[in-house]
């Protein structure tokens, strides 16, 4: 699949999580066009358009991010305070989806300008149900961020056209 | 109701939305517990517990702000705004549900820091499914932030403590 294409950008390194996730969303017949970054650095590498990367559209976006928080070389909060500090990834929506139940956690999540925190349910079910919840919302009922949105300034130029 | 008690704090000036809001999420049985803000500075003032809220406990807030743009005295992204660049609000969930359709309203609310933007569907059945799906997501799916979250310098501290 062609990363300009894709809805949702699922970085996972769990094979279990991952699987069940993928399965949930396909099921509610939401976010059927999914790439998964299995660590950080790779997620990062597919947002900035860097990397093995280097060739897709920046323009072209997920709606959504859901980013797990323990990950192999870059870990989920580094990635959430990079996309979150920088004017061409700001505006784009990261649910935290992750097993940790430490406050520290979704401390620094909020603190970081985290769109959503959800704790994944242990129970099999739960955790469809939970998917399908977050699937349907954020692809169906969320406006998306669009294009102006991603670029730096356009704050203050459209401040001084309204 | 006591402030201290609310689980949505809903920003909205126009009676039959404000109406539909109430009995949609009364209906879904989440978010019983809402306090009603007619304009921007009484949301502002309930949640800085200053005015007429002056008596308000500051550690108590709600999980969810519900937010209209157009508002009387202080518009709604005056509001976004100032909530998200104070670290007493920042972290509280902030969803715009308007019906505005200006593409402009849209990118200031992301590069402002909105979680989350909502278009109200002038058909009442959508609207009022709509509303159930953001009251079940934000309330019974999403993890609010914990007290910890609203304290500036938080972040550095734990930093230091991790």
């Amino acid at each position: 699949m062609s990363g300009d294409q894709i809805e949702i950008l699922l970085v996972e390194d769990d094979s279990d999580d991952l699987e069940l996730t993928m399965h949930s969303l396909s099921e509610e017949r939401v976010g059927n066009r999914i790439f998964v970054a299995r660590d950080g650095e790779e997620a990062l590498d597919f947002l900035f358009c860097r990397g093995a990367h280097g060739g897709r559209d920046p323009d072209c976006r997920p709606k959504l991010i859901l980013l797990d928080l323990k990950l192999p070389k870059v870990d989920g909060l580094e990635v959430l305070k990079q996309l979150k500090s920088d004017p061409r990834t700001k505006a784009l929506p990261v649910v935290v989806l992750t097993s940790s139940k430490q406050e520290q956690d979704l401390v620094r999540s909020y603190q970081s300008g985290v769109n959503s925190y959800i704790q994944k349910p242990v129970d099999f079910d739960q955790f469809r149900a939970v998917i399908k919840r977050l699937g349907f919302y954020w692809l169906l009922v969320n406006e998306p961020p669009p294009q102006m949105a991603f670029h730096g300034g356009t704050q203050d130029a459209i401040r001084t056209r309204g």
